[in-house]
């Protein structure tokens, strides 16, 4: 079996019996038609041109989302994601993003910038704080065993949560968290209507992708005063533009779309990637297969 | 029993049966002498001029740190403590800043300031990391508690651990956390000899007194590249004067001696001090007594 993989020294190092590894860089890969596509820092164009190439059987996409391959993918060509290569380390950074808006350290780093010892009383934790966790899947899972000990109390939402119930969670929380999806579903979803639901003072977090959010009513809702902040590890539009008003917003701390980045995720990917060929090679059907009109 | 308390309108609102309360602001006192002190947000000159009146019988500390208190405490009177009061909010804003720099949520910020999207891939979690505790005491346990669910592998180490053992446990540590009170046997225990035995890319947090660092020593560290960062809720000298070169440190996180301060402190010292004045109305004695020849 050949598969194509990216080029990077962790998956030069990667050895799988029975099964051949192509390289592809970012822009460029080889000419030789594969069975299997490892996909991983490819140009969107590149991305395209290797899902169309003729005898493709599967795609294995490193990246959380996979929506950015779906509309691309052949008929009869399956699809495999690889959730659990970046759950944990997006709930770890939702969890250190929360955990610093309560302690103020985005204030304090720019006081500190100036050079002010600036205190402060407008300090929180997060004990009796209530958490909506929108999008409660294994990741929120995860994030909810890291918030309890801090005392967050909790609420998963999901699709299938009835509005009124939702709705309900929502007037309550102090956090809400988005790990959502971006489907045609979720654009917008958090629009100015569910922000004006939200207690005053509240604060979102967004760690799933930036067009879940509607960033005009985010900025209006900040402007007010109506929310508290706003940690975002992705926008719309993304990346952010220099001079874009979210940039100026105090109390929106911003991370540039790296939740679920580690410094050793290369290596973890290849390592994931190792097992994911060995299954196969070894005539098993590895975990993560997406299935026909799943969208995440 | 006519009791001194701090002149705030949390504290204005305390009732207590058989218990007289009379307020001081930051730099006065009413004149008539009482039987209890209870000490916070006074001035260094009006703390002094406190606890040497005549008929002081007792005096219980708000803050978390005894040594301000203790030089000055006339023989008989005896002191008590709020650890209780401070613990919780200390141990939640230690966990906030490991995290914090484990995700450079620091350097974003400074990227964002600038309105840059600056992407990085030096990241990292707390899994798998080694975390020394040195003052491993209630606020130490809390801290563990909090770390474990983030995979963080922790070792308390306190005055009477071995040195031997101390510095093995320093050789391997990722992240040495100090939480250590002032006394004369610590000042300057985190010396240039200490900080070489750390591993290259070693982070400290300090959240117990600024003199328990050679300032000098940490610098020297941080400028040879020796040490990852510091985490300092507390710097010697405090505050930390503008144009310090500290200030300037990128993997510096300061924070303005504000670790055990959340919004509503003011309110739970006041809750603390009404509970403590109910068990001695009752003849009871109160938690936090602090033994002769106790340092904190």
């Amino acid at each position: 079996m050949r598969v194509l993989v990216p080029d990077r020294p962790e998956f030069r190092e990667v050895r799988v019996e029975n099964t051949e590894l192509s390289f592809y860089s970012r822009e460029q890969a080889p000419p030789e038609n594969a069975e299997g596509l490892v996909l991983w820092f490819a140009s969107p164009e590149l991305r395209r041109e290797l899902l169309g190439r003729p005898g493709l059987r599967w795609v294995l996409t490193l990246t959380a989302g996979i929506e950015h391959v779906a509309g691309d993918l052949p008929p009869g060509v399956t699809l495999y994601n690889a959730h659990r290569l970046h759950d944990r380390a997006v709930a770890v950074h939702t969890a250190a993003g929360m955990l610093a808006a309560a302690r103020a350290l985005h204030r304090f780093r720019d006081a500190g910038r100036e050079g002010r010892w600036a205190t402060t009383m407008d300090l929180g934790t997060l004990d009796g704080k209530r958490v909506v966790i929108w999008g409660y899947g294994h990741i929120g899972r995860l994030l909810e065993e890291l918030l309890t000990p801090f005392g967050a109390r909790v609420t998963g939402i999901r699709s299938r949560t009835p509005e009124a119930e939702r709705d309900a969670a929502l007037s309550e929380a102090d956090w809400v968290v988005l790990l959502l999806p971006s489907t045609p579903e979720t654009k917008g979803l958090v629009n100015a209507e569910v922000l004006a639901r939200l207690k005053p003072g509240a604060w979102i977090s967004n760690q799933g992708r930036g067009n879940l959010i509607d960033t005009g009513a985010l900025l209006d809702g900040l402007n007010s005063g109506h929310l508290g902040g706003a940690v975002l590890d992705v926008t719309d539009p993304e990346p952010l533009p220099e001079g874009h008003p979210l940039w100026a917003q105090e109390n929106v701390i911003i991370t540039p779309h790296i939740a679920s980045t580690t410094a050793d995720l290369v290596a973890r990917g290849a390592e994931y990637t190792r097992a994911f060929l060995s299954e196969m090679a070894a005539g098993r059907e590895p975990e993560g297969r997406v299935e026909a009109g799943q969208a995440y």
